[in-house]
């Protein structure tokens, strides 16, 4: 176990893709210094600007914030963890790849720092084997994108180290959440997963189009779910007995409705059609103004929940 | 075909559940004279005052409304029909019941006034047969609680008729979405469905416990979804190519994360982990409590959502 992370500490972050920069841009908003690791020359020297935006969406999420860490772009993976009180991984999703860079950090990282990796489709026991001291690891899946989505998702052997990880997100203004043991896909991805499934089935069988899909999902659960999640929206839909009285009495329904669920195939007709779907839905607007518009609405809702919490 | 609805009109709601009594107060705060039917005489006096909070919660969400219409609670369906302008069934999920009511409605209320249906598990093609005029049955499922939820679900065989409810429906500030073709659960209880039953999986497999379950989807894709839909989602994780890039190289993985969900049973050791686990997540709050802390959250986001748009 390391003893807890204080403002003004280094942090490693390696991979300056979308995920390893959205972290980055959150450490240095929250007063740490921050060495980013990207292998390729070219995107490193791109790494400053990409920053600018997220950093600034960080600062508007969290009014009075003190002054940002410090950057640095080290050119390898030895002086990126060299002095490192906390390591972010971000690489691809290889598992050798990960191996071999743990390998590092074991080799040159202070003793007992803490790899967290934001390994969304590989797990812990994969990952951590082969480490030396396997404890170190853990996952600590974000949710797209991370600077502004509470989820952290955590796993690991050392509980102390997971409840310190916990404590370390918590103070980044994070929601940290605990699995009880590694599943592929986390919780997150595998209730995403889940839906999805049915939103492409829907679309394949001619049921609804993509947009009105999506609008439902908007207007409907994902709005309810942005206050209340879905175990606890069953228990306020029992009536006044809770849950075990809408277990007893339409827990029957629910499994033969599950039985009416689709197992669609991402053949190259429902390709078409979910492809031609979204093109009508976003309307002429670019990856880019929707993102934009995503991150405004993400910003917005927060905030006011933000507000309604404090 | 009919006309127009404008505000000073008198709308029939007929039943005075949970989901009457948010629609009622709902036409009420827009200005809208509203028949409301309970045949239950007991329920029927109680329900003045179960109106009074779900009307103070849509003058919250939408400050500025006109004056409220008038309430009365006529003691037969035929009285609560003869002069309505819309008619808006929330009778029990039981097909014959449904029929019967709509038989009077024919029968009684001004020609040609559509007759919409709340249902949630029932199909159209099954509550119109035996109508003399099918085509006057619409279904307009909305989202619990619908005063404050802006889904409705809408599905008809009269193209315009479905068309102008839509405009009646956005009037109220809902956002009506529209079926290509009949199906149980409409769009929004079946991804809440196919969602819930991997929530339920990862609590039978031990995966995470319910709270933790609830956290992830709350600030994790729920958040999102509250702004963003799930196949938008995965077009903005497509990276610059969009969701054709993202099909073609992440297509087969999603397809083998969908092979991983569960298809876990309701059965009594799953019952009892949920309730356990709700039990565990409430920490002591009442229904009551819980359903006011969700209510202020939809008002608090959805305001925010509102000024955002404006």
């Amino acid at each position: 176990m390391q003893e807890s992370l204080r403002s003004g500490a280094k942090i490693a972050v390696i991979g300056g893709g979308l995920i390893g920069t959205s972290w980055a841009a959150l450490f240095l908003s929250f007063g740490y210094d921050v060495s980013l690791f990207e292998p390729n020359p070219d995107l490193r020297s791109s790494l400053v600007d990409k920053l600018r935006n997220p950093m600034a969406q960080v600062a508007e999420l969290f009014p009075g914030l003190p002054a940002a860490g410090r950057l640095d772009l080290p050119a390898t993976l030895e002086d990126t963890v060299r002095q490192a009180a906390w390591v972010q991984e971000n690489a691809p999703e290889r598992t050798l790849l990960k191996r071999s860079i743990y390998a590092v950090v074991e080799d040159v990282a202070p003793a007992g720092v803490t790899v967290a990796s934001s390994t969304s489709s590989l797990v812990w026991s994969d990952l951590s084997a082969g480490m030396a001291d396997p404890s170190r690891l853990i996952t600590a899946h974000p949710f797209n994108p991370p600077h502004l989505m509470p989820l952290v998702e955590l796993f690991g052997h050392d509980v102390d180290r997971v409840q310190a990880a916990a404590a370390f997100y918590r103070s980044l203004g994070r929601h940290p959440v605990f699995l009880r043991r590694e599943a592929v896909g986390h919780i997150a991805n595998r209730l995403s997963s889940a839906l999805w499934r049915e939103a492409v089935n829907m679309v394949a069988e001619g049921i609804a189009d993509v947009d009105q899909i999506d609008a439902a999902l908007v207007q409907g659960p994902g709005l309810r779910w942005s206050v209340v999640g879905a175990h606890m929206a069953y228990h306020l839909g029992g009536g006044a007995g809770g849950i075990g009285h809408y277990l007893d009495h339409l827990g029957p329904s629910q499994e033969r409705r599950w039985q009416d669920l689709g197992q669609p195939r991402l053949d190259a007709a429902t390709r078409d059609k979910l492809v031609e779907g979204i093109a009508a839905e976003a309307g002429g607007r670019s990856i880019a103004d929707l993102e934009a518009e995503r991150d405004a609405g993400l910003i917005a809702v927060q905030r006011a929940l933000h507000r309604r919490r404090a």
